[in-house]
C-alpha cells in the first residue's frame, strides 16, 4: 500500500514553525513529506539545533530521517527569529495555498500547518482571518475546526466571534451543518462506526429550562430531535460546566461546544502538548498545531515540538483511512 | 480559643441533603455544627444508613461522632427520597434563612449549606433563583460566587444569565465590586498576604486586541489599570482557552471568569468531587456543595459525602482565620 502523502507548511517564518518541522523531519514515519517553504529558514532552523537537514525534491523514494522533500516557496527577506517581517506575509500565505492546492489537485494526501501569525499577515496587506477560513474559501466547502487531544474531541459550532455575536450565530441551518460534518468526519476519519456526539447548550445550565436563556428550547433541542430521527446518536443539550466531567467524557466520541471559551478550556487544561487543530468537512484532512508562533521561544531551540508530531501522526492516520476500504470500528478511542 | 459555630442547612429533604448531612455527622471535628433542618427527616436518613445519629440542643460541649445539634425546622410534609414536594418548600427556605439570621447575629460563625432544587422552591409559591442570591438579599450586600477545589479557585463576575445578556453586565462598576469582593477575600478568609488573580477576557482570545470585540479595550484593561495603581496585583485580561493550562494556574491565586461557562469546566473537570461553592462578601462565611439534588441516588446510600465534608472545613477553616488575629501568607495553596 502506497504510504500517505502529506504537505507540510511551517507558517510564520520568525516563530517556531521551521524549527519545528526540521525536527519532525528527523522522526522515523510511515508517510511521504513535502514541505512547503523557504529552504533557508529550515536549514538555517536545523543549523541553530545542530540537527541534519537533506532537502530533496518532491520524489516517491522512501524518505530517512533527515530527509525533507520541499516545494520551495521563498521568503522575500531573510527571516530573524522572533521579529516577523510583514514582508514575508505573502510567502507565508502563499505556502498555504500552494499546499493546499496540491491536496486539492490530489498529489498530496493531506496537510499539516505550523502556527501563522494574524496580526503580521494583515500588516503585510492580506486579508487574512485563519487558516481553517482560508482554506474552506480556497476549497469552497463548509468547514469545522475540532481541537483534539488523548483525552477529548471539542468540535465548535462558532469560533472566532466576539462574545456579543454568539447567540445569533446559533441558529438551526448552521447547528445542523456542523453536525453534519462532525457526525461523518467521526464515521469516515476517525473510524468509529456509529459516534456519539455531546451537544453542548448555550447557556448556563443549558437554559435550565428555559429559565436561562430560550435557545436551547427553540433551536437546540428541534434539531436534535429531527437528526435523531435519522439514526444520528447526539447527547444534549448539556449544560457545558458538567459534561467534561472525566466520567462523562467516557460516554461520547467528541463534544460540539457552542463557542470558542465554552470548549476550549479543558481541552487546552486536559492536554495542551499533544492537542491538536483539525479542520473537518475539506475533501483532504487538514490538522494544524494547537499553539502559536510563540515568538519569544523561536531560535532557542527549546519550542516542543508534541503538538506538531500529534498533528502530522493525526493527518497521516486520517489520510490513510480515507484511502482504504472502510472498516470502522465501534468507540475507539484514539485520536 | 473557641471551636468555630457552624451552621448546617441539608436543602432538599428529598435529595442526598439529609443523608450527607448524617455522613457528616459522623467525622471527628474541630468545630461545632448545628442543623436547622426537619429532625425525622436527618432521622430516617440515618436509619437508611445504619449510622447512629443523636440530635441534640444546640450548646457549647464538644460533640461526639455521630450527635449533632438542631435548630429544628419542620417540614410539612415527610420527605420522600428521590420525589420532591412542593408543600415542602417553604421548609427548605425557612431553614435557610433562619441559619443565615443566626449567623448574621453572631450566634453562628459560618454556613454550610446542601443542594436546593430549584424548580420545586419556585412551584412552592416562592420566587427564588439561587441561595446565594437569597442570602445577599438577606444580609443586603453584593456577592460574588467562587468555586474552587485543590487545583484552582474560579470566581464568576456573571452566574446565572442567559450568554445573550453576559456582555451588557460586564461593565466597570460590576467588575470593579467583584474584583474588590475577590481581593479582600482572598486576603482575609484565605490568609493569602498579597493575593494574584488572573482576570479572564470577555471575548476569545480576550479580544485579540480588538479584532474579536471592544469589552477588553473598553472595560477591563481600564479598570485593570486603576487597580493596579492601588496596588492590587492582577494579570490580564487573559484569553480563556490558555488561562487554565497547568502551568499558569500556579501563577495566580483565583481566577475572575467573565461568566458561567468560562469558569467551571476546568474546575468541574479537574476535581468535582472535593469542589465547594463559596459564597464571597457575605459578613459570615457561606460554603455549599458543588453538586445538585442527586434525586437519582437520593436514599440509595450511594452519594459521594467528598463535597460537602470539604465544604464543611473550608468554612471552619475561613470562620477561623476571621476570628483569629491576621496572620495572612503568602501563596498558601490551600482551598
Amino acid at each position: 500500500m502506497a504510504l500517505p502523502r502529506l504537505a507540510l507548511v511551517p507558517g510564520e517564518p520568525a516563530g517556531v514553525g521551521p524549527e519545528l518541522c526540521v525536527r519532525l523531519a528527523q522522526r522515523p514515519r510511515d508517510y511521504r513529506l513535502t514541505a512547503f517553504a523557504d529552504a533557508r529558514s529550515l536549514r538555517e532552523a536545523a543549523a541553530r539545533l545542530e540537527l541534519p537537514l537533506t532537502l530533496t525534491a518532491p520524489g516517491e523514494g522512501p524518505a530517512t530521517p533527515g530527509e525533507l522533500a520541499i516545494v520551495e516557496v521563498p521568503n522575500a527577506v531573510p527571516a530573524t527569529p522572533g521579529a516577523p517581517d510583514a514582508r514575508n506575509a505573502a510567502a507565508v500565505i502563499g505556502a498555504l495555498e500552494r499546499a493546499a492546492a496540491s491536496c486539492l489537485a490530489g498529489d498530496h494526501d493531506g496537510l499539516v500547518t505550523g502556527p501563522v501569525h494574524k496580526a503580521v499577515i494583515n500588516e503585510g496587506g492580506i486579508a487574512y482571518t485563519g487558516t481553517t477560513e482560508l482554506l474552506a474559501a480556497q476549497a469552497g466547502c463548509e468547514v469545522v475546526m475540532m481541537l483534539a487531544n488523548d483525552i477529548v474531541r471539542v468540535a465548535l459550532a462558532t469560533t472566532h466571534l466576539p462574545l456579543r455575536e454568539v447567540p445569533d450565530a446559533i441558529t438551526a441551518a448552521a447547528l445542523e451543518r456542523s453536525l453534519r460534518i462532525v457526525h461523518r468526519a467521526l464515521h469516515d476519519d476517525f473510524g468509529l462506526a456509529d459516534p456519539v456526539v455531546a451537544v453542548l447548550g448555550l447557556n448556563p445550565h443549558a437554559g435550565e429550562s428555559g429559565h436561562l436563556g430560550a435557545e436551547e428550547i427553540e433551536v437546540i433541542e428541534p434539531l436534535l430531535a429531527a437528526l435523531r430521527e435519522e439514526g444520528m446518536r447526539l447527547i444534549g443539550p448539556l449544560p457545558a460546566d458538567t459534561a467534561f466531567l472525566p466520567g462523562k467524557l467516557r460516554g461520547y466520541d467528541a463534544v460540539l461546544a457552542m463557542y470558542h471559551d465554552q470548549g476550549l478550556p479543558v481541552l487546552k487544561y486536559s492536554g495542551f502538548e499533544q492537542a491538536v487543530n483539525i479542520t473537518l468537512g475539506l475533501p483532504y484532512p487538514r490538522v494544524a498545531v494547537d499553539h502559536g508562533t510563540a515568538l519569544d521561544l523561536a531560535g532557542s531551540g527549546r519550542a516542543d515540538p508534541s503538538s506538531l508530531f500529534a498533528a502530522a501522526d493525526a493527518c497521516a492516520r486520517i489520510a490513510r483511512r480515507r484511502t482504504m476500504p472502510r472498516t470502522p470500528l465501534s468507540r475507539v478511542p484514539n485520536r
